[in-house]
């Protein structure tokens, strides 16, 4: 299986005085290839904001990211970010991700997402269908 | 009276890939203005989404906001951001707001807030206490 | 001739506190927009920034913007912004823009863009292909 | 010695639709936090980007970043950014970071800056001043 991967167009909002993507940008950036990964699941807000009747209601909250910075990126240039699951847990799922121009890896992080109770911030298993789409994704 | 203002140092999160300070952030500048003088009246967060007992829970929104741009300013420099009222009504206050370098305006706007119920986004009056206030402030 | 127009999907790092989107980034859809039309007419970043030999080495500045904000959108929501230019000068373009969700008019903008000598800053004609090329989409 | 800290005022701007701070946006203030702290060893903006004669001028880059989120943070929160060496190279510095509000940390981060040259991009020990202020720093 080939990693799940959307492109990216460099805006100048994207970009800082350096003359390239403010690096804090990469973040925002993986986020949206991690949403789009959840959507091409079935799991847009609605699935992920509000719970089937009986579950407690859960989201997903940001545990931790580590990212490395290896390449810039420039306005105008087409990027692609990847999200790929590297550990799926019942309560959360580390994601690899890839900021990429062409085949040079500009940026490369590990997000550790956690799935938590929407009122006590407590982790909460993920859905069990949710879970296991998730989990037939890791290589 | 002298204008309300508040200063702003210009991270490089502010820039863009010109040199200068994207001109999409002098709103979020204006913005911080506007904010701390409503709190030095007395109306932080608290007071703008949370409404005494009998009253309909209101809230501030963006009603339209006309910004000219007259100069740049780069990483580094210390401005000033400014907000006066300039029209006062039941339900909406226009903002005069200036950005300025020393004494060079570099984005001067008109922005026009509505006080809306929270749950209609109906235009609805202000309290009574804040009208008085904001309107005491005009030159 | 219909105006020309991007999908916007909302992320969350669109979105405020209030649940909607941030006003302030409406400003950064409608410049996206911008972007994709002069990119559709053959100006990238390279034309923009670059100049012929034997040219004076212009770029594009905004002298300002005037917006009113009709309706709110929300996480995940698809948008449309639209460029449409109003008034093509020598020296500046004023675009009509809108964001829209399905038929509704969030906000509508005019924006006007000055083309000014990137060192010196003052107005400069716009390379005259650009000209005809731009004034060719006005209604 | 006690940490470097600087206030930090949450607005609107800062959050998300989740109601809170958008954890993207802690990188931003832990840069504030980095940036003032050099600022008051002398190095701002002109330091950093401008060299002696005689010197290769350099330019310092994030090289990566492990942030932990653990709590959150609510518009109009007061709260503190910290930026502290953990480890000082001829060519690198190790932040410490934290977001606090109050005595609770919401956000600990680490932060690897690296000296590069402005053209070549590979590392360049920074000037010998800056390297001994900085070491003169770490607990």
């Amino acid at each position: 299986m080939s990693e799940f991967s959307i492109p990216i167009r460099v805006y100048i909002e994207d970009t800082d005085a350096g003359g390239i993507v403010y690096y804090v940008n990469y973040l925002k950036f993986m986020e949206r290839a991690r949403t789009e990964l959840m959507r091409s699941l079935g799991y847009g807000k609605t699935a992920l904001f509000e719970a089937p009747e009986g579950e407690e209601p859960a989201m997903f909250v940001v545990h931790s990211s580590n990212v490395h910075y290896l390449g810039s990126a420039e306005l105008d240039d087409e990027l692609q970010a990847t999200a790929q699951p590297l550990k799926v847990g019942r309560a959360n799922i580390v994601f690899e991700q890839l900021v990429k121009k062409g085949d040079a890896v500009l940026c490369r992080g590990e997000v550790k997402i956690a799935c938590v109770n929407r009122s006590t911030r407590q982790p909460q298993a993920m859905p069990a269908a949710m879970y296991e789409k998730v989990k037939s994704l890791m290589i």
